[in-house]
């Protein structure tokens, strides 16, 4: 299966909804080449198969020339809720953050192209912030506008407290893009107000404000709208090639096509066929997940891995086997 | 007229409020040497005599052998509202604090006494705090708990819009306090809600939270609740003796109580006589209006340049002189 990428599909595959989708047009035509940022946060100990959609479309932009940038939020992971935690407590924090976001470029690199990405660490710029930059930093917004997050909005509606250093980790995000300047950030849908609050620090600060991609999230593999690892619903990129594929062919029969979709770079077309091949029954959704599970233990480990583990499984499930 | 400090008077003469008033008492028991903060803003071009009141109230603290702390709040001032200034603007602006804190507190010498007092810069500990102390000082407070504060509640009502810097600048001035740890700070009623959020910021930071003393108004010229520099009702500080008065005499008959009680240091049984006196009608008030001018006057600028403008004052109004 061929990776294809053209820019029609930049816009549509795995995208929920763009941000200021005419001014990334402008910018492709133009031949610029663009900057593609992507945050994560180091306190996760684990990615899975959902952290790969953003990858993915940070891979298709570098296909067509684009640079993705990487933002290690080794800053506030390190931070965390500040009540309460001692000096010692916090050079533990560093240590795990650093040794995760090690891990996490591991993982990354076996789905985009890291000659063209760059990789920054927050503290970079936040180990050294002047308190007066961080209240230029806080004067781009009022109070009313960050209120309008859904998650603030749902506290107060519930009447829970709201630390006002969690409204201010709203704006440490969007000054990430302050100092990278990107021209897209990618994310998922729950993003969306992150993402309009850092348009508006970045005009504030004088600069273009950047559009963004906000990605369909990855359905778990119970069918929940979202692949997490809190769920306990999800597809762990470090979890040894048996139990991945075991996973993959256990997901519901109606995600099939969505995780060929959203976790693949099976090209659209064969996309195309494979929907109507299940629909019309040609295809059967236990080869249709063979294929799927092949496929994706092999980018997290290696084709003879998947190959493997595709053997043990279908000897474990002899009868299986026969029906295909 | 003689000035007289006993324990009793410091909780009531020029005091409309006082906050934790037992642990203030339990430490003027213990013997312990008290620290009292002033905080000023330098922003100010011109001192006043409502500005006095509180400077007497620190007074009264160091006739009993306690310390003055002054905060001259030059970073909150050199910020102001940072959007849109220039880095040139606020090379001016940290100038022009410079000159308004010498001024201040040169003003301030007249009435208190220099050798028990501190003074303390907020650039001092500002210009170096780092973005991981910020966001600590963030985490001591809730979003709820800062919208108490009066003139945001109205702001909200009237549908303003608040700036996220603004909330933030009330916690700067209750780090002052963490950073001085003072046991008493003096302010005016409007400082209720801030003096309340330091004590609660102090606790977070480990520290015994100080007790506050509101101090009462001095009223305007025109009888206003209130003598600002804004509202134009006000007796300059640095105003020459001759219209300084000028306007004492010429305050409200209602007032004139209340002036000795507040800007000047004649004794409380003086004042009861003074009141007596005016009530049946056996002191004319302007009589006590020259009392009052003489002695501000006098502290001001001098005994000498006081008696001048009394001479001035009185051979300008000739018939008024006859009347006493």
């Amino acid at each position: 299966m061929k990776i294809e990428n053209t820019v029609d599909a930049i816009f549509t595959r795995r995208v929920s909804e763009v941000i200021d989708e005419p001014s990334i047009k402008t910018k492709l035509v133009s031949g610029k080449q663009l900057r593609i940022k992507y945050g994560i946060d180091p306190t996760a100990t684990s990615f899975h198969l959902g952290h790969t959609v953003p990858l993915r479309k940070m891979r298709e932009f570098q296909d067509l020339g684009h640079i993705g940038v990487f933002i290690i939020g080794d800053f506030t992971a390190q931070i965390g809720d500040p009540v309460g935690k001692s000096d010692t407590r916090n050079m533990l924090t560093l240590q795990e953050t650093q040794k995760n976001a090690k891990e996490f470029v591991a993982f990354a690199s076996k789905f985009i192209d890291m000659s063209k990405t760059e990789v920054h660490f927050q503290s970079e710029w936040y180990n050294t912030m002047t308190l007066e930059k961080s209240i230029r930093l806080m004067a781009t917004v009022t109070k009313e506008q960050l209120m309008r997050h859904e998650t603030f909005r749902k506290r107060e509606k519930e009447h829970k407290p709201l630390g006002f250093h969690e409204m201010f980790y709203t704006l440490l995000m969007a000054y990430d893009s302050v100092m990278v300047h990107p021209d897209i950030e990618l994310g998922g849908p729950d993003q969306k107000f992150n993402f309009l609050i850092t348009r508006q620090v970045m005009e504030k600060f004088g600069l273009a404000p950047q559009s963004a991609m906000l990605l369909k999230f990855l359905s778990g593999t119970d069918g929940a709208e979202k692949m997490s690892k809190s769920s306990g619903n999800f597809i762990g990129m470090s979890e040894n090639p048996d139990v991945q594929f075991e996973k993959i062919m256990k997901i519901r029969d109606d995600d099939i096509v969505n995780f060929f979709d959203l976790a693949t770079s099976v090209a659209i077309e064969k996309l195309q066929i494979l929907k109507s091949n299940l629909e019309s029954q040609k295809l059967h959704p236990i080869a249709a997940k063979r294929c799927l599970a092949l496929e994706i233990v092999s980018q997290a480990h290696s084709k003879e891995e998947a190959n493997e583990a595709d053997l043990k499984f279908f000897e474990a499930h002899r009868q299986l086997k026969n029906m295909i």
